[in-house]
């Protein structure tokens, strides 16, 4: 058999951010339908770390994928990624394996992705300032992927550490366009905000209800796990939520199971799906909205459909023999 | 990331069928004492096929691996492997992906030397004649793991077609040593056989229990499935059986199935693992002894990280940045 290797530099040939917001809908879209078989991931813990398979299938991508993701913490400390990974895709004539991918940088992509999608459907249309909270691995993709859909003049940065919020904000002048990127401003500036995006990994809500319009989209994809909040719940009671998935969402989302263990929310609680949103986004009533994603193997999977297709017709990447 | 590449090829110069053997017992001590983490297979069907997620891990094993395989059963026609795949192994340490497994000859390998164990263990120590039912792909390992464990003078060799058991017979004379091979012999030569191994896809038993001497040792390793069995009911009920994991051959193995779809035997039934009986094995009292195997993760855990630090030790296989 031969194997098609695919590295991250391959990927940012194959695969703009425009055009990945546009997989966004076809994945979000075909996920809340039904059309994509994404079952239950499975993990296996050891005494250093996790490693998560996240298989997946639809018809429409036309591959079958699975995402192999570590989480080890310690790795930041060897000067490793935290979350190491790797695609693995099949034909789905012949289940014979096509490729292997780098998964670090796709993840980042169709996580900004998803954001750009959301802020594309949720977000005022005329959103001139944003906010950034976060500077970590995946922000530039968030920053790049608001700068797609919206005709932003200020972009607020913010960073638990102040050098990283300038620093962030100095390596993105490339991607910013005439849009001014404004590291570490005064608190205060959040109530001007038309667009929140949160990629931190706190652990408790970076802003009160209090802080921000009433007309903000927030998008949160940060704080992994049922016990971390980016956001506070009464922004979430005050604002209509919408999520990637339900059942993943009211199962691992911190922002969903804080409040429903404080009894905020009942078992009837149904935020809605991006997925089932984009064709009616435009007709919703004017009102706060807070995009929370825990991530989906579908958006891993339409992404790494196209790449592949990209891939072989210019013969990227590099092929071998098994 | 650096990833190797390790095909068919590298794996055979890497591990022979003794050690695989050796790996066997490791392996299936090690599941049966619970020292294995191996999770629920996922599976993803769509109109063609079935592809198969398998993650294991071990503290022994010191790695992490998922083998992915496909099963599809048109690819014959095609000229592709009906059951093609792949095996990929992640540190232990901090979850980084190593390596990249070609996974048929592995299953193969490790297939045949669970047959090699469970014939070591529970077979006459004197066995001389033997039977092999199938000439299929896996047939010459599991040949190859018999004469590692006795000194066998005669083997029959039975296909439905009889072409193939000569073509099989003739093949195979580089391992056979001072063993015969016999193709197509007369059915009544069962009776004398100390050991029977069965590779076959056979949806029927292959032979009544009155065929049979009453000290026979049996190998079932085919017939995939709750619906297909190789022997029949008599013959189990008669015999000891061995399984390599229990849970996995109650739910999958048509032996068992059938046999309670019939009810022959109850929900208590509660056959012996072998990784039980490994340390015991001498001291069992002479019976006829049925070992039946669906394969189990933890075999491809054991021998692909044997492989692995071998191959990184002699630096075989590829080595390519990702």
């Amino acid at each position: 058999m031969e194997i098609r290797l695919i590295g991250a530099e391959v990927i940012e040939g194959c695969l703009g951010m425009p055009r990945t917001i546009e997989l966004m809908e076809d994945a979000f879209r075909a996920l809340s339908e039904g059309g994509v078989q994404s079952p239950l991931r499975t993990a296996i813990t050891n005494g250093e770390g996790t490693v998560l398979y996240k298989p997946a299938y639809s018809e429409a991508a036309g591959i079958f994928c699975v995402k192999v993701v570590s989480v080890f913490s310690g790795n930041a400390a060897l000067g490793l990624p935290v979350t190491p990974g790797i695609i693995v895709i099949n034909s789905e004539e012949t289940g014979m394996p096509l490729a292997v991918l780098e998964a670090g940088y796709l993840t980042s992509l169709r996580t900004g992705a998803a954001t750009g999608l959301a802020t594309k459907l949720f977000a005022k249309p005329d959103a001139k300032i944003g906010a950034l909270f976060g500077t970590g691995g995946q922000a530039r993709h968030q920053l790049e992927a608001m700068l797609c859909v919206r005709e932003f003049e200020t972009i607020y940065v913010f960073s638990r550490n102040e050098e990283n919020a300038e620093r962030f904000c100095r390596e993105n002048l490339d991607i910013a366009g005439g849009c001014r990127l404004v590291a570490n401003p005064a608190r205060s500036v959040l109530a001007s905000c038309d667009v929140l995006t949160l990629a931190t990994s706190a652990a408790s809500p970076l802003f009160e209800w209090s802080e921000v319009g009433d007309d903000v989209h927030i998008n949160a994809v940060g704080s992994l796990g049922p016990k971390r909040t980016e956001v506070s719940a009464e922004t979430l009671l005050n604002s209509r939520v919408i999520v990637d998935q339900r059942e993943a969402c009211l199962a691992e989302a911190g922002e969903i199971c804080l409040m429903r263990e404080a009894g905020l929310i009942g078992e009837d609680y149904h935020p809605s799906e991006m997925g089932e949103l984009i064709d009616g986004a435009r007709e919703m009533q004017h009102q706060p909205t807070v995009f929370k994603s825990v991530g989906n193997a579908v958006q891993d999977l339409v992404c790494s459909a196209e790449i592949y297709q990209t891939a072989k017709r210019e013969d990227m990447g590099k092929t071998e023999r098994l």
